[in-house]
């Protein structure tokens, strides 16, 4: 399964959430699973137990240091698919080639 | 924490979920989290592994008759704070009130 | 169709978003569209153009006093059917009688 | 701003949506807005109005073959800002290599 998530604490002065959005990539890729961090989400892949954990970690961090979290997560599950995070995009590429 | 969630497999020859949709919505009445449905969403309320553990039982039922589901989360964290599913609309209906 | 939606702008002092929540409620309720508010979102049901129209009043009244302004919106778009607000959780609970 | 948008039809036989997600990538990249395709979202920038007639065009073509079509849309909106695009990610990548 991918998942995409989104995490706000309660933004620094200046309206910024990159310091926050940078220690939740770090704990991303120190996870080891294959991820992709957009203007918007991160997607991540794994099974459920693998990225819940991971979601939970990061939310664990922003927590710490803000009285409110808000998290937004789309999940594509799709058992017996992997490398989808490649995959889904050749596959639309493909298509988009052949049009 | 609060998580509205919304789960979709393959929908069924009339275009309608409403089965899958009481089987999710019989998983999360039974878990005895505080609970309220509504047309879009499910919210959920309890700690995170509590409401995580509920969906992560919903969409396995979901797995279990539709080889992709889609799964969407929104969630509100705020450690140290219950009975959100009434009072966050509470504490609006009365600003409205004195409006 | 009907599009639930959550709006946030930067909180108050006390990490409280109820203030500008209310603003945002009361704009849907003006707008005369059949609605619904709870803990998470606000449902919202018409026609594409009636409700967008709705959703961005509602931004503007948020960047009036927040610099970034965070939303999130789910549609469930189904052409020619309408009362969907109440049909859905109504033939939900009809299948949960039956259960 | 930038919009982060998935739309979703009834899937194909095989349970795929790689087409119809191809249909939308191609009204997505005629627009000539700034846009980036992930495995999980389209993030598209621009102003409002500009974003969401993309938007809504992409909804319309779903909905000229599809019965029923869900629509999820994450919006960051920063008025006076432009480049987010690339300029968020930027800022999370300096961070972290100063990690």
């Amino acid at each position: 399964m991918i998942v995409a998530f989104s995490i706000a604490g309660t933004p620094d002065d200046s309206g910024s959430y990159a310091e926050s959005v940078a220690e939740v990539v770090r704990i991303v890729r120190d996870s080891g699973l294959p991820s992709e961090t957009n203007a918007m989400f991160t997607n991540l892949e794994g099974e459920w137990d693998e990225v819940m954990a991971v979601v939970k970690q990061c939310v664990d961090a922003m927590t710490a240091h803000s009285p409110r979290v808000s998290l937004v997560v789309k999940a594509d599950i799709r058992p017996g698919h992997t490398g989808m995070l490649e995959s889904k995009v050749r596959s639309v590429e493909e298509r988009l080639g052949d049009g």
